[in-house]
This record gives C-alpha cells, sequence and structure tokens, in this order.
C-alpha cells in the first residue's frame, strides 16, 4: 500500500486486505503513517502479487472507522477474507475502505497493452 | 517501488532490481513517472517480498544514468542480478542508483520489534 502526505514523501507498508468485488478493505493503526496519508490525501495505490504477476489498483477513500466500531460481521468477514483478525491486535486498529478506480494487471512488459482492467471506477473486462 | 512527485500524490510500480551489497540498481523508462519522480525528490522507498516476509528499504538517489552510456560490463551486471536485459526492451531507459538509508525485514507483526537492520545507511547487524 503505497501513499504519501501532501508534502510529497511516498511512504508503502505491507498490509492484508479483504476484497468484496467491489471494496478493499484495509485495517490498521489508527496512529500509522498510512492511515494519516489515506486519510488526509483521500487515496492509495495498491500492488498485489510478485513482481512478474501484478494488479495494481488506485483507489480512493471510502470511509475510515475504528475496528472497535465496526459491527461484529463486518469485523468477522474482513478476518476471515485478510486472514488476520484485527481485534486480536491490540487498541488503536482502523478500517480503511478505499474503491478502486482504476486497476491494471500485468505480467512482463509484453502484456503491457491491454493491461487496464477498470478505469475511472467502470471494469472494461 | 513507491516514489512521490512533489505534488504530493504515491506511484508504485513492481520493477526488477540488482543489488551489489551496497547499492540497488533499478532500470526504468526515462519518462515513466516513477523516473521523474526519484530524480526529482532524490528518494524511494522499495519493498520486497510477499506481505507477510518482508524487506523494507528507504533509498536516496545516487545516480541517474541512460543504459545506452552505461559500460557494458555494468549493464552485463545488471542483466544478471535483475535477470532482465534493458538492453533489449528499447529506448529510454536509464539506471537509476539508490543507496538506502534504512532497512527493515519482518513477517508478521509479533518480528516488528527489532526490524530495523540500517539505520542512517549504517548496518546494525
Amino acid at each position: 500500500v503505497a501513499s504519501a502526505a501532501a508534502g510529497g514523501e511516498a511512504h508503502l507498508v505491507p498490509l492484508s486486505l479483504a476484497w468484496d468485488g467491489e471494496v478493499v478493505t484495509l485495517a490498521l493503526q489508527n496512529d500509522s503513517l498510512t492511515y494519516r496519508n489515506i486519510v488526509s490525501s483521500g487515496r492509495a495505490r495498491l500492488g498485489l502479487g510478485p513482481t512478474r504477476d501484478v494488479v495494481m489498483i488506485d483507489a480512493t477513500l471510502v470511509d475510515a472507522e475504528p475496528v472497535t466500531s465496526a459491527p461484529a460481521d463486518v469485523v468477522d468477514t474482513y478476518a476471515k477474507r485478510a486472514d488476520w483478525d484485527p481485534r486480536q491486535a491490540g487498541p488503536g486498529f482502523a478500517f480503511i475502505r478505499l474503491r478502486p478506480q482504476r486497476i491494471q494487471a500485468w505480467r512482463e512488459s509484453n502484456e503491457l497493452p491491454g493491461r487496464t482492467l477498470m478505469r475511472r471506477g467502470d471494469w472494461l473486462v
């Protein structure tokens, strides 16, 4: 998950995510740089997979919510999809929900043409 | 490879790299956003490995050089280490050399304490 503050320095951290077909949900500490960057900038860029088989997602912030405020079934669903339960990670964790605006996928450079799967929030495939 | 422009938007792309123990070398198109971001900001943050076994590197720019200007043995060494030869990728490719300033490595959250392996360019381990 790459994010940046208004000042301009890029941050990057590995995070688990849950995907429901429309929204990506992250769970992260609410005092982390990534959390603060995404809440202030309203966007993030996500990379999934290894270098030569990637999915890249440009996403915009939907909302942020403390894990302790989320309904139990929402946390259960996240924990199952992300294979990690933020309730066991101590206080201060929050969900960030992101909506993909552009999704690209490619393996090596020969696949770069035609790699865009979603543009402006609409699936092209 | 995460980078940002002065304006503040984070960019993220998957790139091969070559590591000689002191410097990370990337080869990328000189009109790409990542190239322009790193040359203008002088820094990048790199993530290696899968989500739950990562190496994170904060690095500063050493120099940038067109691939066509680099000595053949430099390109050969890059191609061998990165498993990819930028001479076969067409014109406009350049090397960017980055010096790690901070290196962190961890698997899961239980390893977050003690994860810093390099600080201000000095190995701690």
